[in-house]
């Protein structure tokens, strides 16, 4: 617990004053006052995240958190659970499609295990973080203890520290793997919102009618059964939520406390930011929504974190995919501000 | 006339065995079916157009048509007339919003004066394609001849027929830079979907609520004076169109006609890209929507050829910004369909 309090309390404030010298660059640039739309003020706030105009996202991570879900056992998703561990192979073969769209990106995948039922070869090269093999059943008790649900936090707050130490990043992206995950992340945001669970829950890997109706039964009873305090986000975590979206909600506030800039990907990744904002509401500064995916509780989690996504390109995949495709765009709006003559340096009087 | 009808009479179906196949090997990418939403059959139409599963979008060009509009001294931009020129010195200086979007997304954009009432040095590097210096103001008179609209068209299948000499461009991103050209964008629209003018004018530069009043009363009168024959879209681009509009349109015949994909930006380039349609519908399959734009009009352009734009950034800018940004998701499209593993590569089962 105590990593966790003393990264909480380095997060600061971006830097105010390069946001608002960004927003008037922006404003004087040769073009019609606003015409980039939410690529201008995403800009002014990276500017304000490094502290300067000229913003370089040249080292740029996806970290896909990896965990298992005692749940599937209520017959929640199309896949099998060997399935996780299999995909964290095929990720760091580069086969996978957050391999291949970080690859376009420009970014580096790095994979964590923070709760895997399956053991992996020691030297494999992802980070080494297992909590525990796989979250209980939460339909007959909590996913796990409440030093469980911490320690993955700061498992995702070591692996922040621990690319810091290897060489800082200018970006992070967050993405996850679990098969069953969407199941723990819609309970997560039906807790915080309130809402009933039926009008949250998405069909995951592609369930039928019959599989939907199962899985809103199977939250509603996950949440009966534990009863989590939606004002102790950490109990959340514990009762209904997931190892590896403790483990991205710790990447969240790890980011933030050392000022980097971190991009959301789907459902369970935004579970993990909602945890993360719910805990520490000043990381909310350093997080960006990449992508509105087609489960629906996504859009519930952005609404309470007033986050806007950039794109919807109808994804439903996690890993950290759409985190990579919005990566392309944050780079993109780096540049519009620092590239983008004014009026004043091509001549042209403004007339804005 | 006779380029223009030999151009259209060029142009092919894409592939449709190579777009099945495509389809199919993304069914048995290890991941759930769909889960890459709309990327997924795009990628499908370019690997059809390409003719192979591995498409490579190396050289891509981004066009930027200018060309001016009598009807500015109606009052319709806040921005005078000279701006059209001096923007283009500023794409070719690579200080413009295109210029710096372009080059991120790693494509060249090449600028093409179809109708600048400026006579720019003959050395200046951009394609001089000048029909005439501006339209006339369409509230008193036609745009533009009949001749000068087919001049204007077919300068842009030039051009694509000079690039394609040159050498091949795998994609062809259309741009435009015009002072006052929302206005015949909006009355092209407002003519094919025989839709109120007031349901589809915006405020295009930036102009306030007086302005988009003026603006709609003007683009009523052009209608009215000129009585366009919808059935006609030559007729309609010289009475109520543009100079650039023109090209526009003939780019993306000439690129069908080469068999290359044409992505179109906002709404004065797919206002070019409708007349293309109108004229050869056989151009749809090889076209592309990047964005909808915060105009109004855009929309029901999009609906009129049945395209799904990729993003909505909320940009207004024109020039080729939105296809430059799209650009990079048609162009990781690409590699989703490509370098993705199947299950059985891999050796996960499906379960989908």
């Amino acid at each position: 617990m105590k990593l966790l309090n003393d990264t909480i309390a380095k997060i600061n404030k971006p830097n105010a004053e390069v946001e608002q010298a960004a927003l008037e660059r922006l404003r004087n640039q040769a073009r019609p006052a606003g015409s980039l739309g939410i690529l201008e003020p995403i800009s002014a706030r990276l500017a304000g995240i490094a502290g300067k105009i000229d913003v370089r996202l040249d080292r740029k991570i996806i970290v896909t958190c990896a965990g298992d879900h005692g749940v599937v056992e209520e017959g929640v998703s199309l896949f099998p659970q060997e399935v996780t561990s299999q995909m964290v192979y095929n990720f760091v073969n580069g086969g996978a499609s957050v391999s291949v769209l970080a690859n376009h990106a420009g970014a580096e995948v790095r994979v964590a295990d923070i709760g895997v039922n399956f053991d992996f070869e020691p030297d494999l090269p992802i980070f080494h973080k297992k909590v525990r093999k796989g979250t209980a059943n939460f339909t007959k008790g909590a996913a796990m203890s409440r030093d469980e649900a911490v320690a993955a936090i700061e498992a995702g707050i070591s692996i922040a520290n621990e690319l810091v130490k290897e060489n800082r990043p200018d970006m992070i992206g967050t993405g996850d793997m679990g098969i069953g995950n969407t199941t723990p992340s819609t309970a997560i945001i039906a807790v915080f919102s309130k809402l009933p669970v039926a009008e949250l829950t998405g069909r995951g890997t592609g369930i039928d009618d019959d599989g939907l109706k199962l899985k809103v039964k199977v939250i509603e009873k996950g949440i009966e059964v534990n009863q989590p305090d939606a004002s102790d986000p950490i109990d959340v975590l514990a009762k209904v939520g997931g190892l590896e979206i403790g483990a991205l909600a710790g990447l969240v506030i790890g980011a933030a406390a050392h000022g980097i800039a971190v991009l959301c990907d789907g459902l369970i990744s935004t579970a993990g930011a909602l945890i993360a904002c719910e805990l520490a509401p000043a990381a909310r500064a350093y997080l960006f929504a990449s992508h509105r995916s087609q489960e629906i509780g996504h859009r519930f989690m952005h609404e309470r974190m007033g986050l806007d996504p950039l794109i919807d390109l109808e994804f439903r995949l996690g890993e950290g995919t759409g985190a990579a495709v919005a990566m392309e765009l944050l780079d993109a709006s780096t540049r519009i501000l620092a590239d983008i003559k004014t009026f004043a340096e091509v001549g042209i009087v403004d007339a804005n």
